[in-house]
């Protein structure tokens, strides 16, 4: 795992560029299916599929370099035999650069009452056809290699914001025990890396005590799992400043489910290098495009007879082509076209926003151009 | 507007190539934003968009020389001035090939009691926000104008099938009068053309009645309307060969709203150049798939594990890119990416096939390939 470690790992990540004031930096990120330039922002493809895009706009237009699966989705429909059958999620979405698979965890803890606890892993009811499932460590990894994923995620937990100390810590252990499962069932190989994820809520202590296990579990990379659920901006903030002088250096960094660009920048500025969210896309079907003078809520009517672009200066399809005045009317008219020409224009911002990051990062101007951002809404 | 005339017209129109056993026949027709060859299938942009699909799609993977554009949808949504002070349809669509609007007379025709028909046009109720709306030659050849389409439609009645002979005489003829009135609305010019279309439902003598006014008129091209409205395939049929041999050499012919593969090879092997129907995208969004050996539903569970494309040997993004597993996932998983690959590759079929008559037409084996497409299904 380590620099110049002679242990098997599916991946090699080298520092490329550090700022001297924060913890901010580039990485090289090297899978099996390509090289990923760090910070990076993920598209989520829940179900085998960025909503509404293609792999060409993907590459093309966006500039995405690795994408997210969904574990628990696709186990459900089309089933992961059915995947792995069809040569794995790369080749059934016609996807050829690297992909991170969350493990299911996430969102059968998301399922509340449908689903129950038990030592091994979560018992739960499918939420397309009611049947019984049951997801765990074991479980998880197999699927996660039908899939052929570039990363695997370990299953865990998501601990509850609010959560008691005893109720984190509970939690936080359960997980860690998981995540020594997922290892035991995926070893270190050359074909997928495994990321353990932090829990322990907003106790700095239970955070370094999970980061350290993980460690010594040998993982290829750490997760910070448990944020964006609720808790308040400076407590999300508290956990990536507790956490950011003891990361791994050696390691890429990611932090799930995060968020505004105002959070990843954020994220960056404490050593993070990776990150996913929904928000982009799920904004865009909603009619909200992500601006760096702030959101814009393209269903307005002062965007009527609109002729600018979204952003003046974005060069995505959407903005290059298309009048706020067309978005607006595609939304209003409920034409599929919105979602796409949005969620186009959203991913690119995201995806070349930290593309920004990277490059301010590496020219030494990274605390202007994270203040610039920081301000902007 | 004959072979050699002086009068002006913003079309020109060239047969390049005949079938000697038919009326088949390959042209070409040049227009303000560019040129078609002929046969043409022109794909439908109800709402200044072709459902699902961008401009870069229909030009670079679909192989769309013209769209239709609809006058009653965009006179209600977003207004023909907004689009006119937004620099017209193909700068709002951000559509620089050629544009074909229809009149808006076939849409009221279709609200049924929630219309009166009157001397000068059509009373109706959006059916956005139930507003009283007029609508008759005059209005229709004014938003035509301001929407900027090469080719224009004359405002119409659709007469109902079945239909009495007295109910299609007076509906042919109130149609004749306001094809005259659209004429006076938009003389000759090198901007739009204007295009009459014969009425007249399944009577031979009406429908050559309401040719020769037409053509009296002065008219750059001359639609079949009234078609695919309930009547059976052999009354269609019927109508066009009555037609055939009395369509005007010189100018092109447009059935419109017709139809599946078939209708398209008959209208073609009756003389006829221009088609549109919303069947390819419809039938799209409703998982059914076009290819030279039927209509392929991909709900079906047998596509579930099928890693074969929609078509072998078809070019388009969908087939080289994605199994019917893959589609079949996206379909039952209602995601936004199915309606677009596969009205990608349904339009790809559509046009391709008219690309195919046209090489058939030119290389003389026309009615070897007529009758391959007609015995497929």
């Amino acid at each position: 795992m380590g620099e110049g470690g002679a242990s098997v790992s599916a991946l090699a990540f080298a520092v490329t560029a550090r700022d001297s004031g924060s913890f901010a930096r580039c990485g090289r990120l090297t899978l099996p299916h390509g090289v990923v330039e760090t910070p990076v922002f993920m598209p989520v493809g829940t179900q085998a599929t960025v909503k509404s895009l293609t792999p060409a706009d993907l590459t093309d237009d966006i500039g995405a370099q690795i994408i997210l699966g969904n574990t628990y989705h696709l186990m459900l429909r089309p089933g992961a035999d059915v995947i792995r059958e069809l040569g794995g999620l790369h080749r059934f979405m016609a996807w050829e650069r690297p992909i991170l698979t969350d493990s299911g965890g996430f969102q059968v803890w998301s399922l509340g009452d449908l689903r129950k606890i038990e030592r091994d892993g979560v018992r739960f009811r499918s939420h397309i056809d009611g049947a019984e499932v049951f997801l765990g460590p074991k479980e998880s990894m197999a699927i996660q290699q039908a899939l052929g994923s570039d990363i695997v995620m370990a299953f865990d937990e998501c601990t509850p914001y609010p959560a008691t100390r005893d109720q984190a810590a509970d939690s936080m252990r359960m997980s860690m025990r998981w995540a020594a499962d997922c290892r035991r069932h995926l070893p270190p190989n050359d074909q997928q890396a495994l990321f353990g994820i932090v829990q322990g809520g907003v106790f700095d202590d239970l955070r370094l005590e999970s980061l350290q296990q993980l460690e010594e579990m040998g993982m290829d990379g750490i997760a910070i799992g448990g944020l964006s659920v609720g808790e308040p901006l400076e407590e999300m903030v508290a956990v990536l400043d507790g956490l950011a002088p003891h990361l791994p250096p050696d390691q890429p960094r990611y932090v799930m489910g995060v968020g505004t660009p105002q959070d990843l920048i954020r994220g960056i500025d404490r050593g993070i290098d990776m990150f996913d969210c929904v928000m982009p896309t799920r904004n865009a079907r909603n009619g909200t495009l992500f601006t760096d003078s702030g959101k814009l809520n393209i269903k307005n009517a002062i965007h009527q007879r609109d002729p600018s672009p979204v952003m003046e200066d974005c060069s995505c399809y959407t903005c290059r082509n298309f009048s706020r005045a067309y978005l607006r009317h595609l939304f209003m008219s409920k034409e599929i076209l919105a979602s796409r020409l949005n969620s186009l224009h959203n991913l690119h911002y995201y995806c070349a926003l930290l593309q920004r990051a990277r490059a301010a990062i590496a020219a030494g101007h990274w605390p202007q151009f994270r203040d610039s951002i920081l301000q902007a809404y």
